[in-house]
């Protein structure tokens, strides 16, 4: 017999505008798309005047979604302290919290899950000279932590929607994001 | 004395995969922060092998978004009969609700907006052999519907998403769906 468990995974990546914060949702959507999962993906805009905080949700679901929002995330990642304080905290008991330690100096309160701190800025301005490509670094540590989306497809959704002239560049960020999830770096 | 009403306004927009039902609700959204205003775009996914129900939600504020879901949405599009009985009947009182008859071919349940019943698609098709404009003509529809972004800033958002060569068409389209508009086609 094949029971098949419906699963539902929610992410909620947080920052600030110009940090590809957005992007790196609708990537992960466009994965989950392509897997033929259930999706909703939200993306939130502050005006740019005001700082501009930035934030994309996506619910991920072997099923259809009933309640379209995002409650207790299985995945946050925080590029700003001020993202990390708002929404570290939401993170469920066991998810896992993805803090970009380039901006997010100070823990954020109310910690409940796994906590990496990585300066995934830093890496990415130096060694591609680019620290936009931030994103795609937790795009392949987020590769290695759901389980309805594994790194080759969400590698393909990437691709697709980078410059090719930037296709390397972004492979080696997404390989980076990876390895670096390997790494036992668990505040 | 200078008193600003903080507003909000918003949109639900449904159909089928291949409509062009989300591409209109990204649209709006970066017209939205073009603008300066608060957005919340959300994109909903069924898998195509279950048909595809696809739903686009907008909130556009002038002020932050405290509750980031559409309740009672101010404008409702529907494209297929499916997404029609789902959703046209959640309209606020007053609202507008635009019902592409070329596929919704009952009234739904529950109609309580002012109720535009357009054959867009057909439309599209007759005008510009690509029934698939028939979401740009509701945008041109949309932006005569709404407060917060005007028919310049909309279509210059357009614009920006689509490929060059088709400009003119689209612009074409987009004109057609403020003419719409004007027509007095209430059912």
């Amino acid at each position: 017999m094949n029971h098949k468990v419906s699963q539902r995974f929610e992410v909620l990546i947080s920052g600030a505008g110009g940090q590809g914060i957005i992007l790196a949702g609708v990537i992960i959507a466009e994965a989950g798309i392509a897997q033929k999962l259930q999706v909703v993906q939200t993306a939130s805009y502050g005006p740019e005047s005001r700082g501009g905080a930035s934030r994309s949700e996506v619910i991920l679901a072997s099923s259809p979604i009933d309640y379209p929002a995002v409650t207790e995330p299985d995945f946050v990642a925080a590029f700003t302290q001020e993202a990390a304080d708002k929404h570290a905290g939401r993170a469920r008991s066991g998810g896992v919290v993805l803090l970009d330690s380039t901006w997010v100096e100070e823990m954020p309160p109310g910690l409940h899950g796994r906590v990496y701190s990585i300066p995934l800025t830093e890496e990415a301005r130096k060694r591609f000279d680019k620290p936009i490509v931030a994103n795609v670094i937790a795009l392949g540590f987020f590769s290695e932590h759901n389980p309805l989306i594994g790194p080759d497809a969400l590698l393909k959704a990437l691709i697709s929607r980078v410059p090719s002239h930037y296709r390397e560049m972004n492979e080696h960020a997404f390989s980076l994001g990876r390895e670096l999830a390997q790494v036992d770096v668990t505040v």
